[in-house]
């Protein structure tokens, strides 16, 4: 069971990049073109997936939404929308306002896609985390729709599973597999620890080679 | 004849997507390259287009200023200087600071460009609504020239002719065609209402199939 | 021997490209890619340039850090890292919070780098100006290596030698060549004076066309 | 009711492009990254759409091939398939040796793809006409799906419907609408008399400037 | 053992990435924009990797092609030369008509380089199998240097080791890892003899459907 | 005078950039995007340039060509027609079967544009070089104008002027300025002397230390 009050008080991605590193899992931060909507916004949660199919047309018989609509309802505390829409793209913003405002009923942790996201004005003014792979005013109906909702999906360049650990500060966003989560949170604490030692003593000025020397980070 | 004044404080650029989409004019949403300087910029006009062309040198005897000039001398009270560089390109830096104190004194309503844009502090500083490629400190002199005006333009993948509708906001830019423009700030007034009352319900934990249901917009 | 508190108080980067292109330099803007951590910094000092190699692992018994840490141990008041991974690049982010804990320390300018910068939080608020490639927060350890420290670099498009003046704000970062550095500072000076007559007529509305005839500027 | 046996032995892709011009549909070329596998390669069809979207697993009890295999044992003589995979993508290489050898069966005109074609030698020493966005070894299984057939596709940046007309050749690949077609195929007829005539009389060296004059083309 | 041979008269890389899907192992086709210099090429082989890194200047007292020299020197029978660039990039063409001279005489099976290649109608003469990430005549010195040779690299997106079995073709480049070797060799063999009956099968006009259900390939 | 003859029958673009680099003018091989219609293609003659500009419309009272046709009349026995489109670029075909045409009666040398050719197998039949940025069948009109000829231009990345010498072969096209067209002349023919020695001893076992380490070149 994870502590995630402590893990929020206590870590952020960098460090749960380098925790991930140390036990030679290297392909967890997401690609740098998701950001956050707000660089001062931290989220961490338990991914949901939503894998979108580009569409050409919106047929005339088909709530494009049906997906999509059955995930965000679905929605529990801590969760955090995964939308991943093989971005970067320009195509669709799936993300938006409404869906927002359903999302922070639910008391999900936040939202993170590799598509774009739209009423941005109203998403910090709601002050709910979004990382996304762009702005943009454009509706996904007609140009694609949800098609799977808690399976397998990559997004910006990370494979993600309902249930894994997702990390989001100004640093980006880093994915934490179920299967290493507790190995990791233990690893990025020590981690934590010897980052501080080592910043004060540079703060008074030694010099980084005999830190490092000492703490062996960087 | 178009309220600018209703426009400016009921409609946004999402709900002007939306609208556009519902009468199957699909394109009119610039790049999300295209972006404001201000995240809190809020700029609708009518187009005044510039189309440049590339250079690499500068001809001894040619002002290559001359037709930016001339536009915009000329520019009027709500107009918006779109400057066509066919971006997104990081050549030239069409707008900057004193273009910007120009048409300011002109009470133009802002620039679009999918060029760069410098002296962007000083932009920021007198608040006038610039959406731009990118910003970088380079003249456009010797690099590219404005070879035309109020032609037809192709700016961030949208045409756009002087005269057309632009919004500019947080979530981009979108264009509306002269052609259309009673019927699309209709559609997107409803819209607006219908929104409002979606919104409202989910803020008090309506499930979204069910208000999805009822007013069929997400 | 320049004046840098003179040059800080007058001049910035777009002024200083513009000088660059009437000597003749043209091509000493970074590519717009590269952009400062926070909008209001300002940066003025001198290259120390870093050139990064690609890794694809941590050999076991190698300091990856050693060249680096060398360098930053080394940085003296006004200068500024220039950390050259042949970006744009997602794979390395080679600037963080511990670097820049150091080089405050030692009242360094700054950092310039074409790969990312991470810790992004603790620079903002250690108020170091960091110019960077983007943000993640993956380490360099195992994925680039610092293989040479002072020699000729090209970073973001522009090449840039130990002793190098570097300016940065948020028009981007230009590189000015030792050879003609006071040459550049005083088209510079000279140019700013007839930018500020320029912009005072166009703020009380003087056309254009007459003011760029009397000055000669844009 | 087209005649193909006079289309394919007078008109070809950049005649038609012309044609279509010349009747202000401007966007039917699909974009120069689709290339023939055999630049001898010369296609006439009508065309028979599928819609590919991503995946990132094979789900076990799912057959990936099942909406493809229809479509391909559903072609008839001169049928082109257009698969659109939101391609330029490396992802996926949705056409090989086996449905060519399907598709050369059932007497099928050829295959355009945005995504890569596999099996490349063997397809070529069939001399089936295949326009692909690239050549790659990897099988779609797991990796993409075709989710709809005979709909409304983008397709290298054009978009098709089944029954639109196909032409293929070392120029590349032009979609003509259906409800264009006998218009286009006219324009296109007159368009290579005009420019017999041109060549002839560009061949014993007469003036572009005198040829363009009479004939208006070039 | 493997039996070259043997591989080298049944396999292919369509096949034997099938079959390293088939056991799990899935990026291991290099990137498309890694070809063949003559789509008739066939490669199979051991890799010898070298890595290069960036260079802005040819130090003068360095011979830059130090590691390089060593590397094709040493170069056995069967070998297949790995060069590392870090690519797609445009900097430097590490192959070339000399490197491919030395290459023929000591009977290695071929070049992989996701960087240029150069003087390629010498190379084409001599029938020796390169795949490249493009074409260009421009020397690495002063552009770039191997600084590692028989490390482990990646190359054109995946990893590659000294030792590992190397396919070329007209499909591409695909890379098995030593430790699976013999399990995808079986493999493949299995598959080649399935799709050798389902050919046959639609050669003959069965339909796609049937003999899916029969062979389960495709 | 250079010996046009002399230069065809012995020199060639690599050896041709190698003695730019050993004078220490490095950027005139053009990117490598930029490829021979043909790989056995062999262009050595003198630039002839023409600048294209962005349109989005064909004026109706504007001949499009003009410019573009003064240029092809006046080309002269030897003369390469160069057009700059500011690519890579998929908009525009400056070059096709007309021009060509116009070109051979006039005995050019052959044709570089970074933007796209076509009626590329009419081209291939007449056995005209041209180098280009790729295919499609889209003509230039109504989507750009040539407006200037034989002024400065940079065509795929190299800044080119009428009457610098321009070879092309299979590794792509390098420039040679003017003013230095002698010089390298002079040490790309010592340089082919040097190669033919090296490859001699290469061919016959020696190892690569030993003959590099004799003729000093790779």
């Amino acid at each position: 069971m994870i502590d995630l009050a402590l893990v929020k008080s206590k870590l952020f991605t960098s460090v749960i990049s380098d925790a991930l590193d140390s036990i030679g899992v290297r392909n967890q931060a997401m690609r740098p073109f998701v950001r956050p909507l707000d660089d001062n916004a931290v989220m961490v949660g338990f991914a949901r997936t939503g894998l979108y199919a580009v569409r050409f047309h919106a047929a005339a018989d088909e709530n494009p939404y049906e997906v999509e609509i059955a995930l965000v309802d679905d929605l529990r505390p801590d969760d955090v929308a995964v939308f991943a829409c093989h971005g970067p793209t320009e195509r669709i913003a799936p993300w938006g306002g409404l869906l927002t405002t359903a999302a922070v009923y639910r008391r999900a942790a936040g939202c993170v896609t590799d598509g774009l996201a739209r009423d941005v004005r109203q998403i910090r003014a709601l002050g709910f985390p979004v990382f996304c792979g762009g702005i943009g005013p454009i509706d996904s109906k007609g140009r694609g729709v949800m098609v799977e909702k808690d399976g397998l999906v990559e997004c910006a360049g990370v494979r993600v599973e309902t249930g894994d650990l997702v990390f989001g500060d100004a640093d980006g966003v880093v994915v934490v597999p179920k299967a290493v989560t507790g190995q990791v949170i233990e690893a990025a604490l020590r981690k934590v620890e010897a980052e501080r030692h080592t910043s004060e003593e540079l703060s008074r000025g030694a010099p980084l080679a005999k830190v490092f020397a000492r703490y062996g980070i960087l």
